[in-house]
């Protein structure tokens, strides 16, 4: 039963396991204690934090453990914001990274701070000049993944980290997604990662902060950690976490070649299998593991479920998979389809069988969803005569907005016009998306009673 | 060899490991996604809840596991201080609390809340009028321990849950130290615990929020565990901890009764072996396992070191134990000898044959350290003529100062004084808790060059 969603969470690595198993009986003593249990517990945290800095790439006593990526991120922001207060209120952060880091911002923002967010383009990577444009007088400190979680694209993090030196912004870079696959290009300024998202258990995350930058830890006073994670050590996760990304590492550059190779052939291949499907995310710069797709005429939910019953697990930026039905913000950030979105992200030991299955499996899934929601078929429709034609969408959920666009797109004449009213979230982003697709005109957006008209105007 | 500091963590129990080691297979999913894995993951957690709120007497939707105990502390004070900013915002604790919400408390005025600490007895016990006369108008919130983790001595929860809810403030029972033992009596209107005190993994805390107690979440937004402990869910640990509290809770009422008796028998024993020894908190509201004292003319990292030496782990809050060189809050605010303290607490298990072990060598090696340190013996000193003397301790730590003050008290006539020169924070607790236990009078504090003078008078 393949797992396709390392991106989520990774089984956890054989030497994990073994790690944490052994250190459950020398590790669970408070290292902060000078008897034996003590000394024992401490002497395991120092060299889990020695592996785990070495394989980060700074010093140890750079390096605390948090109790996860989230927190990790919270805390690095927090205590930079705070430490270089002085210098001002100002964060920047490209529009695509992990809801821990725009959280934070939000949160800043509600204190009072202020926040810039920098584009994406079409791929999901952020533009070099666009970020060093963000970078201002006050700017506290900037923030950007290494690779994005959704779409796997790999951010310029070498340039903006230049970009940021030059102008003495701080810059911290959410690592959660590469870690495994290899240390951070330098000159990041602080560093936050998960080890549940390279294998290790959940419960740890790390926060690197560099020497001489402003740091201020925030919440109430902690002694453990630097001051920099409250809390008892999750000691024996700790320990499993630093030993199982050295034993990744150890493994990842075999993998990443193979990995990559099996996800070039779901990139290309979806698209000739399914058909109407947008692969979304830079084909070359990216993640080795990681490939996301959107399919047109279908809801990401109803596919997700069909792949599970078919045996296949995998995740999806539609809004219909999200608590609050909006579209994931990173592909709004691209303005790509989110509709009918997949993301694959293959475990490390994935094999080429399994990828086989899933390319066999996932044409025979999207159509069956696709006919049940009425989906237009390549027939060519009958023209009317009317020049423009109004769709009430209104109250239907993705992907209907869409396949009622798709369906009487062809009725109006060239360079006739239909609107389509709708209420949800998705259209917004789904509607544009496929025009650039099926090359017809966007002509924007107007409010509406109880929502809003997209205009499309027919081009061939 | 024994391992006596139960109360700073307990060794994990059979079966956390057990329940660990089978959720690591099924547990290392998001239980927020719609797969196999996650659903798999979700019922885990699902199960976790369900289990852990009726070990604490609470509907299961009022339970959230955050990253530790501490964690769980911080995010209850936080989110209700918030969440009823506008009755105002003062907050109410007893002295002896855990450092989690004392440092809560510090955080809170540093941001301009008001803060009153309750005073305790000499036993360690809050006074119900106390806690009550502290209660205002625009009290926020009240935090009272269950039992406190260094002398413990167990609080009039109870009581003072009618007083605060006749007040119509929210209560928050710090239950870290008791949770192994029992619920906390009916009354709370928040609960905080820390699964590795029951024998639990490490990475687990618990926070109960009553329907009802208005609770606003502070730091940024997160979906996880209703907002309330941001972060991947620490699933096998969970699984674990709520496991293993249903085990220890099993047998914590047989335990109870035997740890109670082997407790009852060093706080009869230590006295008549070691000599000049103080045994504080309560003989009889406490904990089963735990029992603290405290004795003259040694420091406690010595005996620290010393028991670690011959096979005993257990903690002591004497200043030259902590990193601070403080004495212990608690002990301070008990107004209790702090110097050559040690606690006692005794894991589930902990044998009789360990505890008289115990016994015959504690009294050779606090006699050991007495004599390295030159402490007083019982040979009656000669008198001198003076009617008063000045012992300059300057520079000297404890229990240096309290040793220097025994010698020469002999040499002043009845009636006559001792003024005692020292810059360590101990004296300032431990001579007029010496004074207490010789029955000398303690004549005040003045402050002096480069440190305090504190005057003693002999009474007999």
């Amino acid at each position: 039963m393949p797992y396709f969603d390392a991106a989520s969470s990774a089984p956890l690595h054989p030497v994990a396991r073994q790690a944490l198993l052994a250190s459950l009986d020398d590790g669970w003593a408070d290292p902060a204690r000078l008897y034996r249990e003590g000394r024992r517990a401490r002497m395991l945290l120092d060299a889990a934090r020695e592996a785990a800095a070495e394989a980060v790439g700074c010093r140890p006593d750079e390096l605390v453990f948090s109790s996860s990526g989230t927190r990790a991120v919270h805390s690095g922001i927090a205590g930079t914001l705070s430490g270089r207060r002085r210098v001002g209120r100002h964060l920047v952060a490209s529009a695509v990274e992990h809801s821990s880091v725009l959280h934070s911002a939000a949160a800043h923002e509600a204190a009072g701070g202020s926040f810039s967010e920098v584009a994406v383009d079409r791929t999901g990577a952020v533009g070099t000049a666009a970020f060093a444009d963000a970078l201002r007088e006050d700017t506290a400190l900037a923030c950007l993944q290494s690779a994005n979680h959704e779409v796997g694209t790999e951010q310029p993090v070498a340039e903006i980290a230049g970009i940021c030196a030059a102008a003495g912004v701080p810059l911290l870079v959410d690592a959660a997604q590469s870690l495994t696959w290899g240390p951070v290009p330098a000159g990041w300024s602080l560093l936050a990662a998960s080890a549940h998202k390279w294998g290790g258990p959940a419960g740890v995350g790390l926060l690197a902060v560099r020497k001489g930058v402003r740091f201020a830890p925030q919440g109430p006073a902690d002694e453990r950690e630097s001051g920099r994670a409250a809390g008892f050590e999750n000691l024996p996760a700790i320990v499993a976490a630093a030993a199982s990304l050295r034993a990744v590492r150890a493994e990842s550059a075999a993998e990443s070649v193979r990995l990559r190779a099996l996800v070039d052939r779901i990139r290309t291949r979806v698209p000739q299998l399914v058909g109407d499907v947008e692969v979304v995310g830079d084909p070359v710069r990216r993640l080795p593991h990681l490939v996301t797709f959107s399919c047109l005429y279908v809801d990401g939910e109803t596919v997700l479920h069909e792949l599970d019953r078919v045996g296949f697990s995998v995740s999806s930026g539609s809004s219909c998979t999200s608590s609050t039905l909006m579209p994931s913000h990173v592909l709004k950030a691209m303005g790509v389809l989110s509709e009918g979105n997949v993301r694959v992200s293959l475990p490390m030991g994935t094999t080429e069988a399994d990828v086989d299955r899933f390319l066999e499996v996932l044409p025979g899934v999207v159509t069956g969803v696709r006919e049940r929601l009425g989906a237009p078929v390549a027939a060519a429709p009958s023209p009317t005569t009317a020049a423009s034609l109004v769709v009430d969408a209104l109250g239907r959920r993705c992907p209907i907005p869409v396949i009622e666009l798709a369906k009487v797109i062809g009725e109006v004449p060239v360079g006739g016009t239909v609107t389509v009213l709708a209420d949800d979230e998705a259209a917004r982003l789904d509607i544009p998306a496929w025009c650039e697709m099926r090359e017809h005109e966007y002509a924007g957006e107007e409010p509406a009673d109880l929502g809003s008209a997209y205009l499309v105007r027919r081009l061939h």
